[in-house]
């Protein structure tokens, strides 16, 4: 069975490179610069119609470019699984554009090149159940399962609000500490090499997934609120408070 | 070798604890009710006499009490040593206020009873050299390396100003995230879990340390500032940008 990967950027190289282990798998990248990686074929935009299941791993903001060219081109019986950070907007954009000749899952695989770097097993992957059969639902879910990965099956609305709280806060809060250009210390305690590796985390994946991930989750500008309320609250515990340290 | 421990919260019973496996220990609380760890002999004030290191483990905000009367009751030729986890301003109380006849030293173990728990070996020991003589000095400096401390030696502005950029920062984040009332979840990413893990560790310490931390320490306000024009830049970002997820 061939399946494809439509973007070969940070996370759809990683992607690509996890699903060759088991299928015949096709990469296709705007970008004929950008490398393939081993086990996958680069294919131009038409090779992608023999897919029976193509995997979307570009920019989020990029769907409403990308989904009209694929709805013209693949065939009627592929199946469009999304990979996005967000679920709400690319599966309403999918239903919208894509004809319904087209099957469509949003997936939420919850790690990256990073945090799956030396395995995948037990990390989480949301499946949000959209225009699909019982029997190619259960069987992605099943190969998601034998990579070891935990399923976590919800609406594209509960992933967004929960994801907000989650990997929204955590991207943040590691280019919010980013700007201060923490540095490696000898006398670093445990927590705060555990804050340095998140801020190095979040600052490798690109820029335009964290701008992505807030803004087109519609739960992270209350998520911003509480966290700008959290921080104002605690910096006025202080403003009464001389510094006695001299 | 008699070496004591001036007040027994959740610092210094650890702090005790770890002494206790090479020392005959004393422990001394203001607090009857307050259990010594095993090992640990409990003394009244006047039982620190005998000790020939006394370390101080009260909150960094009770020093001005503190010192007088352990001014008042040491013998000459005590080594006073404080963990606290700023140093300028305990390392300036403790030369006004203790006698010549005092021996001096600036100690800030960076770790605690959960950062600690299996095992301190590499965690790392900030040693300021004051009123010390080279012998004595030198003994406690080798016996936390046989403890398998890193033993850094800097002085206490360089250890203040350090701090508020690794251990100031990581509590000033962990109790500004509480305030968000953050939940476990299955979808976490292995970021999110580590941000969870540094709110829990964080508000574990006492509520006093984190203010004592934040106040007493000359570099923190500075560090502050930066963090509230680091989240404040990272706002503006959305400010423009219309939330499309819904």
């Amino acid at each position: 069975m061939q399946t494809g990967v439509y973007g070969l950027g940070r996370f759809g190289s990683f992607w690509a490179s996890l699903l060759a282990k088991n299928f015949e798998t096709l990469g296709y990248s705007r970008n004929p610069a950008r490398p393939v990686p081993p086990g996958v074929k680069r294919v131009e935009l038409s090779g992608l119609k023999t897919c029976k299941t193509l995997f979307l791993c570009n920019a989020i903001s990029s769907m409403p470019e990308v989904l009209p060219v694929l709805a013209r081109t693949l065939k009627p019986g592929t199946l469009v699984v999304d990979t996005c950070s967000v679920k709400v907007y690319p599966v309403n954009l999918m239903k919208q554009i894509l004809p319904p000749s087209l099957d469509i899952l949003g997936c939420h695989p919850m790690f990256g090149p990073d945090s799956g770097a030396k395995s995948v097993k037990g990390l989480p992957i949301v499946m949000c159940r959209e225009r699909i059969s019982d029997k190619t639902y259960e069987f992605w879910k099943r190969h998601f399962e034998r990579m070891g990965l935990k399923v976590c099956e919800m609406t594209a609305h509960a992933h967004d609000r929960e994801a907000a709280y989650t990997q929204g806060i955590t991207h943040f809060v590691g280019r919010t500490l980013d700007e201060l250009n923490l540095q490696t210390s000898t006398i670093g305690t445990t927590g705060y090499q555990s804050l340095l590796n998140i801020v190095k985390q979040t600052c490798n994946d690109p820029w335009q997934l964290f701008l992505d991930l807030q803004k087109y989750n519609p739960y992270t500008a209350e998520m911003r609120r509480m966290l700008h309320q959290g921080l104002e609250k605690m910096l006025r515990t202080f403003d009464s408070i001389e510094s006695l340290g001299e």
